[in-house]
């Protein structure tokens, strides 16, 4: 059927854009109202837009970027340590979430989770004499990000800790993330109780040799491969890793049974915690996406956006075209479902380096794929489905690999442009764990929120302001 | 909003059921209709239908037999061997898929698989020794179902094979399933070569026996909560098992890392062979399912279908108030996709117990919840909701623990009503593999298949005359 046809087959519809006066108008008189979700580019952005289309560079800047993101292939190679790993990291360089934060402005989850690693690493006897010393300033704080390195939620990486190394199979790239330690009461969430402690410990001297040796033992394990598998069983690669975490167990198994060289209460141990954590692949998620965002930074004039973080007081984003520099705009709060008696009163702001997922076409991108998740972080499955469905109106591309059965294998929107979220008014939509406020609560829930508009407007300016 | 309101609120629409004359003529004129896919009950039922509803009955019946379906919990607790776990089965007894047939009748695919047993069971020399000996009469057929057993394609089960023991964890039903080949050139596709007899010596000498040990050694495997969780994930039971594969790696892996007691690499093996094999769980999963359809038979007036099977010549079907008669029509063929050069004119009529799943509220009653599959069976992801859709017009009940969550986590379609059947002309919805009807062929494709609407007619007519 034709267009036309289309037309002349159906009853006529008034299409309405902008303010709602008119079709409530036209819709109290009884007739059909199409209401166009269209809003006037944000006035503050009107001259930059004007600006970045006269110069004319910035749509092949964006395809040069997307493609450069498009084009890594993540494989999990090996798990080193953070110390060995990061160059020039010393005994009192924490990495954390999101763009740069001091002490003084962090949240009160990132207060917990430094003071967590700070009793881990043996920098602090108790957590007040770990908060006193982090006050004076006796550790160095540093974004994962500024690194090749991401971490969800607090996202503290300190020198102890095993990471996981993800190169490039298609270039030269290399990207780095913690492991994951479970929900509840863990370090990222900003818990630090003996038990939070204990894990770590068990996490650097068991885990992350364990995994290491079953990964050389075996060879790479292709992400980007088993993250496309998973999201036809149900993933996004943000909030619900179930399938992508089964899927690595497959992979990895094998060499628990038979390659990894430790006893073997370890390898059963190493097996039954990743069983025991659906969350187990969010970082190394994560980690494959850091690779495709920093291979599509640097590109003079491109408005796609590389990077959308918290530390759980501000949200910040990074442009291609803008080199270093972050955009922020204060953390918003996340609309969540809360754990046991916990309350929205009892939250912290958005908080962690997992809106890397997002960036890349995953997480609240790809909720189509993942219709359970809306049991974990709320709404209902056909909204899922429209909060994809609203990311291609302001993303570069359909990701090629990752596909959407329901969609008909639809490609997930990725690469978002922030002169098309600056123009439409849509908002990247995130979901996300949620973190109690006060430091040593941990979880307390998940949610959906979206990216605070400031930070593309700022960053859309900054960009005009790089043409010459 | 009240279903007044809908009227009031929305433009009229036209209802037309029955023949198209009238929606047509109306279409024609502009106006909008809506079309009910009605059918007056199928004419040969009219009197038995009539009857079925003034002896009152069958409402009960029913809903007895389906809450019996629905209460079963089941357990995988051990494997064992073909002849010590079936009383009276000869060294040539045969188990096959479907309903009786014997060798003159048989299919294909069933000559095939019956050629490979014999070979497997050294029964014969090569095939055509084994062909002429089943010619005679030297090994007696008999139907899995008849035998609280279920098997997949052909279903052949021979005396030396390992056979899954599945409990019910809250009564005292037992049903069995052989372990799955794999795809492609396998037995229950028709296949006998030399690597097909290899596999099954592997199976019985290392698989069976280790997976036993492992079982043993970590207690049974809840299959409805893996059933369950793999819904969430894409699965729908029957001809997509990769989630349900996976969760229950997970949940042997840690007992094949320590606690079977076999060689590191037997258990490696097994390991491997599981990873490498997606419909693995497909007989367990069906094995599951026999637990329940047994569960729901016996009961005096129900029109409630408790199995459906075909073995490559006939469809058959039982309902619980028929007690242990068949109701028999042709094996349709398949509309399916097809594997490299195989087209239709290869493909064996409609064959296997895995119908089933079906019977259950799984496979083509559920394929709302597993859209990939249909990169497998053909068909397009919306087509695979509106499937999982209609077979609600002819179900006793949603499955409280079986959800789909892309239908905002609404229980399959579960508990076929024969006389529903027969009331609307809906046919139960199939999706299944397809056999080369050469026997050692093995498989050709996949695809979707309608059950015949005769077994149905034969089947009510037949519980109308148990009346009294």
């Amino acid at each position: 059927m034709t267009h036309l046809n289309d037309l002349l087959d159906n009853e006529p519809v008034v299409a309405a854009a902008g303010t709602d006066m008119l079709a409530d108008s036209i819709e109290q008189q009884g007739a059909a109202v199409a209401r166009a979700d269209w809003r006037p580019p944000h006035p503050d952005t009107a001259a930059a837009l004007a600006r970045l289309t006269a110069d004319g560079r910035m749509v092949d800047a964006n395809n040069t970027a997307i493609q450069r993101l498009l084009a890594v292939r993540p494989h999990l190679v090996d798990v080193g340590v953070a110390r060995d790993v990061f160059p020039g990291m010393s005994d009192r360089t924490f990495f954390h979430a999101g763009p740069p934060i001091e002490w003084e402005r962090a949240s009160g989850p990132m207060r917990g989770a430094i003071i967590g690693a700070m009793l881990y690493e043996g920098l602090a006897t108790d957590p007040e004499d770990a908060a006193l010393k982090a006050t004076r300033g006796e550790v160095e704080l540093s974004p994962c990000h500024h690194h090749g390195a991401v971490g969800p939620m607090a996202g503290v990486t300190s020198p102890s800790m095993p990471v996981a190394v993800i190169e490039d199979g298609a270039g030269e790239g290399v990207s780095y993330s913690t492991l994951n330690e479970g929900l509840g009461k863990v370090l990222r969430y900003g818990a630090f109780a003996p038990e939070v402690i204990e894990r770590l410990q068990w996490i650097d001297r068991v885990l992350g040799p364990v995994l290491g040796s079953a990964l050389r033992s075996r060879g790479p394990i292709d992400l980007q491969a088993l993250i496309a598998q998973a999201l036809q069983m149900g993933d996004d690669g943000h909030n619900r890793n179930r399938a992508v975490t089964s899927l690595f167990l497959r992979e990895i198994g094998g060499a628990l049974v038979d390659g990894a060289d430790a006893p073997t209460d370890q390898r059963l141990d190493v097996f039954k915690f990743i069983d025991g954590n659906d969350h187990f692949m969010l970082n190394l998620v994560m980690a494959a996406g850091k690779l495709g965002s920093d291979a599509a930074a640097g590109v003079p004039a491109s408005s796609l956006v590389t990077v959308m973080a918290r530390n759980g007081t501000d949200f910040g984003i990074r442009l291609s075209g803008t080199g270093d520099a972050w955009f922020t705009a204060p953390a918003p709060p996340v609309d969540g479902l809360y754990l046991g008696s916990f309350t929205e009163e009892d939250a912290s702001p958005d908080i962690g380096d997992s809106t890397i997922t997002e960036t890349v076409g995953l997480g609240g991108f790809a909720m189509a794929a993942a219709p359970a998740i809306v049991g974990f972080v709320g709404g209902t499955a056909a909204g899922a489905v429209r909060r994809t469905l609203a990311m291609y109106e302001i993303t570069l591309e359909e990701h090629p690999a990752y596909q959407i059965p329901m969609l008909e294998f639809r490609g997930t929107p990725v690469g978002i442009d922030a002169a098309r979220v600056v123009r439409t008014g849509v908002l990247p939509q995130i979901n996300t764990g949620v973190a109690g406020k006060v430091p040593g609560t941990g979880m307390v829930g998940a949610g959906l929120v979206e990216a605070p508009i400031e930070c593309f407007v700022d960053g859309i300016n900054a960009l005009a302001e790089t043409l010459q």
